[in-house]
């Protein structure tokens, strides 16, 4: 059998540096001949030295010189710019994309790997948040896999793994609930960057650790949930799970639901994902039912995590209000990263934002750029108040 | 599409009066073409005249006439005895067969059904404790599923859905503990039928709710397990979880644990079992997670529920060693439930019986036969000491 080729978008990340620990792992599944940074050009020339892909990119058109000479003497192909990457997801050289490219502009690669009929390991939930009717209209009429990368998606794609004939009742997303959970707003406006970037279960990039502090992070999923799976906002259900065990659930017709579990550990869902339909053997932790702690459940406190309400109510509305909520969002949390507002500050930023855009109800994918740039301009703007 | 004809094989127990509450549910997707029992009559005149099935067979052939007259005017053909009940499983009346009959007894039309080419929902474990091995190679000879009707096998097989080509690294059967989790020997010396009849969780027929209060009911499981998935002993672990909501789970060699969970109701692996590959829609209850308890789990005491240790014991010793041990305990278990010994006296009748049946490695279905005599008799003669 021959290598499956592997095109990494975002491959100095999270999720990318630890899809290249799965890859080096499985020399003989798994070759590398696209890998992608936005600036951090020293990690993508050491990453193209140790995998020797065919093509690299660099987003920063600044290092493209630095980046170029690095590897002069080698056979890799050099590019830059945010154009670049979208020829280079045209080009027909790899099996399957990972898009693990942070935030909206994960969207235009993806769609461009799925127009050229290539499978997409899909880590960034922004392409589903922002453009999800047409990323999987796309899918759909290429025929080609979209297969998630987040824990709680994987999750329910593996549930669904057999089934597909079988109607799905809801899907039940589990949520840690983050550092804060059980806090109330006098504590959360008090909350700084370094407390927030604390998960109490995973290691995950900054902006998706944030996420999960306010709960956005489960209303991107749900959305998210809705476009992979085909559902109706009413059959996604959210339920706190502290111990992150239990990566989500399906319950089918008759009732009965299925669950994927595991130590909360993304190389499992970025395996699986890159290498489906197989399972890989490995040797990453097992969970030990023998002296697992209890497993709890709770619901959601929408009323404190303001975050979750809003993008209920943003997938409920539909059009481009997940797309206006997502870029809101974006600008929040790189404003709070960078200590520019509070904790609480970030909500409010988003549901200003919400009403003050316009909504659409079936926007072309020019309006949902369009829709997006005004969502970022208009809370950017709140901001520099 | 037309209906899928069922044959009950033992239609007046717990499980087929569940099966046919299902069938009666939905009545465009299931007939009814058989019905047996054993010594119920009454109930199963009843039954043919609700189901209008093609046969009945009555096992105690004392009861012939009985049954005979009061179908008189009906169309139904009525049979009687052990041999008949082979005799019906052979026919190419049915689609398939709700393998239900309680024992030992159920090994025989079972067997009959797989050589018959149809397909079987198995709820009755000693046909696969006895002669797993001949069992199952009749099914893969014939190329006809055997589906699981017990819960925690129904579990596993929906996880392992669309899962052949990868690879078990473990199944995990939870166990409730029963009504006697905690207890020490010198409370379960003196427990008492009508106590061990009262399980936490389940509603089931005496015997199977009496091994479950003394962990034979698990150990069968196991093997049951080893046959159904093709498993080593070592795949298979037990593990306590008092809540009974998830009913078991696979890892698979990517460290990915699936697991399945309901409110546990017999009607729905029964339901599963019977539409298979299909689900149907229906009214169960459905789990909440938003007001459920916490789940936990332990290990198994088998220091006092020596039953699963002996259980295990017969499960690594293969060959004839899981028939005697079945044998043996239903012996001591129809004993118990006549009040004629204790209950730690079952496990001295089963160990003593292992140690006393000679080992065979490789049976024949005769020296299945023959072993499963033998150990009924020394057991027998064990309790009228």
């Amino acid at each position: 059998m021959s290598q499956k080729r592997i095109a990494i978008f975002g491959s100095t990340g999270s999720i990318g540096t630890q899809a290249l620990e799965v890859i080096a792992a499985n020399p003989n599944i798994f070759s590398v001949e696209v890998l992608t940074a936005q600036t951090n050009d020293e990690l993508l020339v050491q990453q193209a030295f140790k995998f020797k892909p065919n093509v690299v990119v660099i987003g920063d058109e600044r290092k493209y010189t630095k980046v170029k000479d690095a590897l002069a003497g080698t056979d890799v192909k050099v590019f830059a710019g945010e154009k670049a990457l979208e020829e280079v997801a045209a080009l027909d050289i790899y099996d399957l994309m990972l898009a693990a490219i942070v935030g909206y502009a994960g969207l235009k690669p993806t769609l461009e790997a799925l127009k050229n009929g290539k499978p997409v390991a899909l880590a960034n939930k922004e392409t589903l948040v922002v453009a999800g009717d047409i990323v999987m209209q796309t899918a759909m009429e290429k025929r080609v896999p979209v297969i998630p990368v987040d824990s709680e998606h994987s999750a329910i794609f593996q549930c669904l793994v057999g089934e597909t004939r079988n109607r799905i009742e809801k899907v039940i997303l589990t949520a840690s609930g983050g550092p804060f959970r059980g806090k109330k707003p006098n504590f959360l406006v008090n909350v700084k960057r370094d407390h927030a970037l604390q998960h109490p279960n995973w290691t995950m990039g900054a902006k998706i650790t944030i996420d999960s502090a306010t709960l956005m992070n489960k209303g991107l999923e749900m959305i998210e949930a809705k476009w992979l799976f085909n559902l109706k906002p009413e059959q996604i259900q959210v339920v706190i799970h502290p111990q992150s065990i239990i990566h989500s659930m399906v319950q089918f017709e008759d009732g009965s639901i299925k669950a994927q579990m595991g130590v909360p550990d993304m190389k499992l869902p970025i395996q699986y994902a890159m290498a489906f339909p197989q399972r890989l053997p490995n040797d990453f932790p097992r969970l030990n039912f023998r002296n697992m702690n209890t497993l709890s459940f709770e619901e959601p406190d929408v009323k404190t995590f303001r975050n979750l309400g809003l993008a209920i109510e943003a997938l409920g509305k539909g059009g481009n209000m997940p797309c206006i909520l997502n870029a809101a969002n974006e600008i929040a949390v790189y404003a709070f990263l960078r200590n520019r507002i509070g904790f609480l500050d970030m909500t409010e930023v988003v549901e200003q934002t919400m009403t003050k855009i316009s909504h659409i109800e079936a926007p072309t994918l020019e309006e949902y750029f369009e829709s997006d740039g005004e969502a970022r301009s208009f809370a950017a703007s709140l901001i520099q108040m």
